[in-house]
């Protein structure tokens, strides 16, 4: 998934790793339209391009995703994600290729993933360039990820990981804890709590973003998403009906 | 190493790669001297590319080199050369590494290696693309074989996971997130989430174990953990108070 991509050359270099390397599925999010059309017209990829899917924002794009991995340079910001090197992270991915989509996002060429589309990721993938030259071309990233995908790694078998809801349902859950927050006062009241959510002047926003990313970081199952989402639903009724026991 | 290069984006982007991955040297061969020079003057490895060195001839190129390794498609010659996978060739390249100069080389966009360059190659090495779609971008190829080089194939390692949060954290969640239930009357209501929880005649001792479970099974750093208590503790009170929003 590329967000936000300016160059055209860029766009078509994905496109043509992807169908290399066997990712037929691109989608991109708020593409320059010039770039975007002019990568279409290039050679290479040209089939891939051409079901390439877009969208207006990296939470419709993912919504049917079941894991959501960013990539990052890594140095240059506070990241609040796990962050795990290529060779690491694939093996991961790997293992979740079979159970359910999966997004691998590359932000836009001068400033990467903004904040809020980071908030949407499981967690962080960093190809391992030398600290002294950090920052790759798009299209040769794009190269690199996909390679270690498809790459025999020859006995080191995909770690076997659960099956993870969706970013749909993690959606929900992640509305309906806002809600609950906002319902019990946690939001605005507690001074203390209200830093580790939101220290700054936007505090609604910024604390969805949070509230975003420490929902990913559950890494819940489909079965345990149902469940919070009940436990969740119960606890709203309950905070607004403010009577006794249920039933 | 570049042979025959025609497109000086090229250049500048397998320039670009090697910086990321720490190779230095790049050698270029017959390039296009107008292609050469528009590199030159690229962003991104500008002080490699002052300081790569222009030759004639392969032959040249390669004197002083202990092993000399070919790339190519690998598909549509008789090849008279060993052709490895580029995961097992990179194994030996990285063997000689420190023992003598390794070249890799690369030919043009349009053709790849000539005969007479390959017979200057002890071997050759192929990147894994799919059947359908093997010929790749020239700067994406190398950036692809260089991370193979450098990357870390120590694959059992244990993947570096944050802290996760003590049990003793874990347990106070646990308790919370039971208390929250009970007076949200999820517990004893509703039937179909019970099922989820506990569908047994011991309703409480198995709710307990189970959300004992459920909380485990979202790996908590320590810091998240102190957020889920305040969040439960303010929707507690909130359930009790049956009041108006909190302050």
């Amino acid at each position: 998934m590329l967000v936000a991509t300016r160059n055209p050359l860029n766009i078509g270099a994905a496109a043509r790793a992807m169908s290399n390397f066997g990712f037929l599925d691109l989608r991109v999010v708020n593409p320059h339209e010039a770039a975007f059309r002019e990568a279409r017209s290039a050679v290479g990829a040209a089939a891939l391009l051409a079901r390439a899917e877009e969208y207006r924002s990296v939470a419709e794009a993912v919504a049917d995703c079941a894991l959501v991995v960013g990539t990052t340079s890594g140095y240059h910001r506070e990241l609040q994600h796990p962050l795990r090197r290529l060779e690491e992270g694939a093996q991961l991915v790997r293992g979740h290729l079979s159970s359910g989509n999966v997004a691998l996002i590359f932000g836009s060429e001068k400033r990467g993933l903004a904040n809020e589309d980071l908030s949407y990721c499981h967690w962080l993938l960093r190809i391992p360039t030398r600290e002294e030259h950090i920052s790759m071309n798009l299209g040769q990233a794009v190269a690199v990820c996909l390679y270690e995908l498809v790459r025999d790694s020859g006995g080191t078998q995909p770690l076997p990981e659960g099956s993870l809801a969706t970013s749909e349902a993690l959606e929900r859950i992640t509305a309906l804890l806002l809600e609950a927050l906002g319902t019990s006062g946690y939001l605005h009241a507690e001074a203390a709590d209200l830093r580790s959510i939101t220290h700054n002047s936007v505090p609604r926003a910024l604390a969805e973003e949070k509230v975003r990313r420490l929902v990913r970081r559950l890494s819940l199952s489909p079965d345990d998403a149902e469940v919070w989402l009940g436990m969740l639903r119960q606890m709203i009724w309950k905070m607004r009906s403010g009577q006794g026991p249920a039933r």
